[in-house]
């Protein structure tokens, strides 16, 4: 087991063993543990002080299903704060299968317009990793799209490719890193957080994976592990949001568009209501069937990663069956879509694929269009303004810097007071004023506004692990704090965060992906291990960002939402402060 | 004695006798008490909750000598934290002869592109003062210049102005409230922390203070006040800086230009230098050499205020004689200049005009422009290109509302690490890296990087109270603190800070000041009590910044300074953190 530190300063790298203190971390719970550790709080997010760590999950690389996930983690150009966003794609799994577990980079190549690759593979002969740096000056300023293939052409097809796109160049705050779809495309993305431009800051362009000759994840016990992965894939199989031609693998995330709208808690139009009257038209049930029309065929949806097993990936597709965007994500159909006021599935995956291409977060992307609209620089509704709107945001102007700014940030510009964010980070695609729980989380979570932190909206929306009220705050930050730890584990094991909506209904499921890591890393947890140990993660977080400034002050929801009733069910958020603060304080 | 109480949201106004718990308070003292009772720390800046406080100083609209200053205070939209910025003008001794203490606003208007005026009066009839509303919409959109006759022409030449410029309609981070100066130009200023905004923001354009009539401050020991205020004018006329025809009254307070060049702690271009190869191009001395030619006399300095004698402010002519600008401070003579790399008067007084039309803060304009400058997007030195920057800034664009954010935000916008800024806020025209005192104070002051709030450059640098070191951090801490205190207790007396050059070496002058506000108020205090009284405004300032989130993590210089050694000295900022820490744990 390796850990990579890659030093843009001087262009050098050093392979060490990996710390024993390491040795039991994976995805989020190594991010966080290397950036708390070694990131001074204060440091400019975008100097030669932060570290960008990327590193798979405890059990990426293996069988276990849905697992080819990776954590990148730095200080948050966009938050201040620390930092994890992880992405599916077989660059997770390669980086695993090399055996290293944790790829740091520091320092900062001189900036003179010259941007720098980095090629990791086997070297056989030393029986570890080796690195090579490559000259990548040419892949800047470059569409992704246009990008991608050449480093398949350069490097041949038995890589991945994770890279910052233009945005990471400016130093975008809705910068995000993006790695190869199983198509090959710059589809996949640590999207949050702005860590596309902690990787351009650093001079870092790319980084390719070349997989031939990798020895690899080492299994400690094969027979544990294989009891869990079967456990795991079982419940993957039996529950109705993940089975086969379950909701997730025929509407892909985007069938949570008319739940949220029958639920009221679809924010739309830059949070002013949570109904969209145009959510069928752009909802998972509108891809499906209207990918049918055009394709003449029903269409399930394909995985994202090597070894995926829920497959929730969907397609659109133009009139004339063609490829218009993959994936048409929830939060992106969402964020371009109902909280912009638009309807159409075209218009919004153009956007989608834009987003792709300049390496922009969807979220913050259709977040921040949100405000803008609002401001008045264009309609609501306007489609073609929204998609010239993220041309700029490509080419780097004035009025595309302060969008990528993200969503506080451009509202700043415009002198906004309804500005949808939490310690800078634009909100996701659930209402805090209608669904509390999720409100909580976007409050107090390390992340800023983030809902895969701790998604509540299993209870409260999907009645995933129960029912509850989701207008209720109480009872809710307990829950929050518990769905916040138990996805730190989650985020440590390397699983998608979606199998949790299988694993937390059947309690195999659950055994399984302790049992998972157990086998790979011959530990001896349990279930009731899950919470303590993400915890332990959270608090390592929660540390740092109290020492960059990020104290109970900033867990707090815009001040909009407390006062402005929103419809339909006219509420306001009315978490109390205090069960705020317990989130953290009781952890 | 009045606190008038304006509500923007309905329209309406309430005067009301001022509390007994005030009637000791005025300027900082009083605009600090008011909003850290009753501004939410965790309200947006912009919003409905924020309240704009006007307050004169406690011996403002007395004889009392260079008295005639108000304090303006709000939470700041620039730092996010509590604001107080003073300016000098008869508006200031007009609402003290109203008998005015405290004039706050309340709530907003619904915006639809409409603002109002408000005009106070003194209702003779109800021996009390009056408010009445206008509407002012017509003055919106334009330059102040244009705005400011207009006023005098409706409402008679009796009057005092204050308003926002076109960058308080935007909503802007460096917007000012803008005041007249004694030839009715609107060029002095509340300036800093983007006051002008927070009272756009409510809808309010103008207040019209109308001085028919008016009492007159009411003076409770004549006698005591007389002998305070004749020591205070001694003290003024007899020290070399503040004395007719001394160094303020001669050159301005550009006379420090060539001081702190000199000294190696003029920043220049984007404060990457200590030495400024222009500075004597641009200093005082330049100023009245340049005019002495132009005019064919010798001209001294004029006040900004009624009953001001030290009169500091200066005036830069045209090669034809005719005004170009007025007055070139020290502080926008350095920020549009030497931290531009901008070496031409004229240039400097075109765009030190064109910030008074707009109602921008200059210091923020200048530091804003010099890291735009090394971000590339001009090159230093293109004086052209500075105003047209300034331009875009009035124009709105999306340009001009990154640069309109200041310093902070311009910075983020472009990616950039190098960013003077401290809470957000600019730093003023003393680099911390050669006079570590100065530093101390950025650091810590509860107003973001401010020289006013702690200015140690005068034992530093000019010897004033003795002489410092102003390399070594031995003891600056309790310097910073200690001025940091008396500061807040001038603030407080409604004197201008630059009666302390004189009054701290030339003690029965800072008897006077106490003398004087036992005049007014009928208080006893002595000499020893100042630092207490400013100790007691610094604790209330500094408990709504905790609340508001700016805790002792941001208490802190820029990484850049601490690493990157500034020529000709070549030394970092090198106070540790625990020395700045203590300049509040000890207050």
């Amino acid at each position: 087991m390796w850990l990579i530190r890659v030093n843009m300063t001087d262009l050098t790298s050093r392979v060490e063993p990996l710390p024993d203190a390491y040795k039991h971390l994976g995805g989020r719970g190594m991010t966080s543990t290397i950036v708390a550790k070694e990131v001074p709080p204060l440091c400019h997010p975008l100097g030669p002080n932060n570290k960008l760590v990327f590193a798979p999950g405890i059990v990426t690389g293996t069988p276990a299903p849905t697992s080819a996930r990776v954590s990148a983690g730095a200080k948050s150009p966009l938050t201040g704060g620390i930092k994890e966003s992880n992405g599916g794609s077989s660059w997770a799994a390669d980086l695993a299968d090399m055996q290293v577990r944790a790829l740091v980079i520091e320092g900062q190549a001189k900036k003179n317009g010259k941007y720098w690759g980095l090629n990791l593979a086997w070297d056989a002969a030393a029986g570890q990793p080796k690195v090579e740096f490559f000259d990548a000056t040419k892949y800047a300023g470059k569409d992704l799209f246009e990008v991608f293939p050449k480093v398949y052409a350069k490097f041949g097809d038995k890589i991945s490719i994770s890279g910052c796109g233009v945005s990471g160049e400016y130093g975008y705050g809705n910068a995000s890193i993006v790695y190869n779809d199983p198509a090959k495309r710059p589809t996949r993305y640590s999207g949050r957080g702005g860590l596309g431009s902690v990787m351009g800051s650093k001079g870092l362009k790319l980084i390719v994976l070349s997989r031939a000759g990798t020895p690899g994840v080492a299994i400690t016990d094969e027979a544990l592990f294989d009891q869990g992965r079967k456990k795991m894939i079982d419940a993957l199989r039996t529950h109705d949001i993940t089975k086969p031609k379950g909701a997730l693998n025929t509407y892909g995330t985007a069938v949570l568009i008319n739940i949220l709208n029958e639920a009221g808690g679809l924010p739309t139009r830059n949070f002013s209501s949570g109904r969209f009257e145009g959510a069928a038209k752009i909802a998972g049930e509108a891809i499906f069937e209207g990918n049918k029309q055009r394709l003449d065929k029903e269409l399930y949806n394909h995985a994202c990663s090597p070894g995926c097993i829920i497959q929730c990936s969907n397609t659109w597709h133009n009139p004339d069956g063609t490829e218009a965007a993959s994936c048409v994500e929830y939060e992106s159909d969402w964020a371009l879509g109902a909280n912009c006021g638009i309807d159409n599935l075209d218009d919004i995956a153009t956007m989608i694929k834009l987003c792709n291409g300049y390496g922009l977060d969807t979220i913050e992307t259709g977040a921040t269009i949100g405000v803008i609209m609002e401001a008045g620089v264009i309609p609501f509704g306007d489609s073609q303004g929204a998609i010239n709107l993220i041309h700029e945001m490509g080419k780097g102007t004035p009025l595309g810097r302060i969008l990528g700014g993200g969503t506080a940030f451009a509202g700043k510009a415009y002198g906004m007071t309804r500005v949808p964010a939490v310690k800078g980070q634009g909100m996701p695609a659930y209402e805090p004023r209608a669904v509390k729980g999720i409100g909580i989380t976007y409050a107090t979570s390390t992340m800023g506004a983030d809902h895969t932190a701790g998604y509540t909206i299993a209870p409260e929306i999907l009645g995933v692990s129960g029912k509850q009220d989701p207008l209720t705050p109480e009872g809710k930050a307990a829950l929050s704090r518990g769905f916040q730890a138990a996805t730190a584990f989650i985020d440590t094991s390397g699983h998608c965060l979606f199998i949790a909506l299988a694993i937390l209904d059947i309690a195999s499921g659950m055994e399984g992906m302790v049992e998972e890591c157990n086998g790979v890393l011959g530990t001896k947890w349990t279930t009731a291990d899950i919470g303590r140990l993400g915890a332990e993660v959270l608090k390592a977080e929660r540390a740092f960002n109290e020492a960059a400034g990020l104290g109970k002050e900033t867990d707090r929801i815009p001040e909009f939402m407390r006062t402005e009733p929103l419809p339909p069910h006219n509420q306001v958020f009315d978490v109390s402060d205090e069960a705020l603060d317990s989130v953290y304080a009781e952890l």
